[in-house]
């Protein structure tokens, strides 16, 4: 590696081994990194040491919401010594909808090569298997919490989807699940599709695509079996 | 396999080992599988057999654009018979801007399981590596080929990018690469942010974040390194 780079590395979405995570190539790739930066010490530390790095050997950084921006500069360090640099965040593709992205980008001010691996996007497993609209799709992150800003944003959604015949994706922390399934069920016609995305790449996964109609006569058991599972929601008007 | 699945199978962006495609996991997946439904026959004989499948036993259906809607139903009948069926398109995740979605749909409306596996996604390797915002991004899919269409909605989707901090992410017939560069070029504001993401997964790839006014004294080589390179443009306003 006398190129250096800055490799995007997937995480798990859950309890997963590697062998289902990254492409073989891939976990080599990880393996000759020594430096890494990383959301949570932890979770990173074990995740590599399964890849099959002998973890004490390895040099971190963290970087996470509490890391000021005038840190980051820092971080890129090892590039400028000629060391290919690795970053890990939580759950899935780092540096889309976490603190990463910051350093992604400065990264490409200075002329580093960014790298992205291979890996489980939550938000693509769910369009892919929705069957909803794939050419044209918007990821609108989380929704309002408070109801009234909440149901006006859903009845927005569905009519900007309606009206491009665009996919609308939205998450939400796991223990607003059913609230926000109930809330689609209650702000949207009977025949827009809604597809709801659980605990995507583990076993127990459920990936199910219904109108709001139907929905209303097949309510997942999200106090049981769904309980605190994460949810992507994919609506199409 | 006694519970049949339709099974989503991510297919390489380029010429490039499935080593470097599915997690090792995945691949024994495919492996025991013996129906497949594919968008083009030669391509993907070709990737199951280097993927380790004796491609002589193998049943195929073919599923693509001249595809009548009517058809769809009988291509779900191995799963009716229990058996689980492979779903493969050209370069990518399948059923995400292909014919294969309207199958999907179908196959929730029977209830039969979908299980998406883990593969390369060229939009979200574009959007981690390029340190825009991924916290809300949209799809756009092919802006209109027209100059006067084009330009546009470029800056309509500009405006909407710097209303709603929303990445716009958009790809071109590699032949026309250059002119919709040189079309953002001339559209947007000085400091917005684009992303070029040239020949993901391959050796060559290029990934690059400029403000459009240092891309002017930064063209990438279009006629050259680049001919006819895949390319997923993102912008930031």
């Amino acid at each position: 590696m006398n190129h250096p780079a800055l490799y995007l590395i997937p995480a798990p979405l859950g309890d997963t081994p590697p062998s289902q995570v990254l492409p073989a190539d891939h976990i080599e790739t990880v393996r000759r990194l020594s430096c890494f930066i990383v959301e949570e010490l932890r979770t990173a530390r074990r995740y590599l040491s399964v890849l099959g790095l002998r973890v004490g050997s390895l040099e971190f950084e963290l970087l996470n919401e509490h890391t000021p921006p005038e840190d980051l500069d820092r971080l890129l360090d090892p590039l400028r010594q000629g060391r290919s640099v690795g970053m890990i965040t939580e759950a899935g593709l780092p540096a889309v909808a976490d603190p990463g992205a910051g350093l992604v980008a400065l990264a490409h001010t200075y002329g580093f090569r960014v790298i992205p691996l291979v890996g489980p996007s939550s938000l693509m497993l769910a369009l892919m298997a929705s069957g909803l609209n794939g050419q044209h799709f918007a990821f609108r992150g989380y929704l309002p919490v408070k109801p009234p800003q909440r149901d006006k944003r859903i009845r927005e959604l569905e009519r900007i989807s309606a009206l491009e015949r665009q996919t609308q994706i939205c998450i939400e922390t796991p223990y607003r699940n059913e609230s926000l399934f109930r809330a689609f069920l209650g702000c949207c016609a009977a025949d827009t599709r809604l597809t709801l995305a659980l605990d995507l790449t583990m076993p127990g996964a459920f990936i199910s695509t219904r109108t709001v109609a139907d929905w209303k006569h097949h309510i997942p058991d999200f106090e049981g079996l769904y309980k605190k599972k994460p949810c992507v929601f994919l609506l199409l008007a």
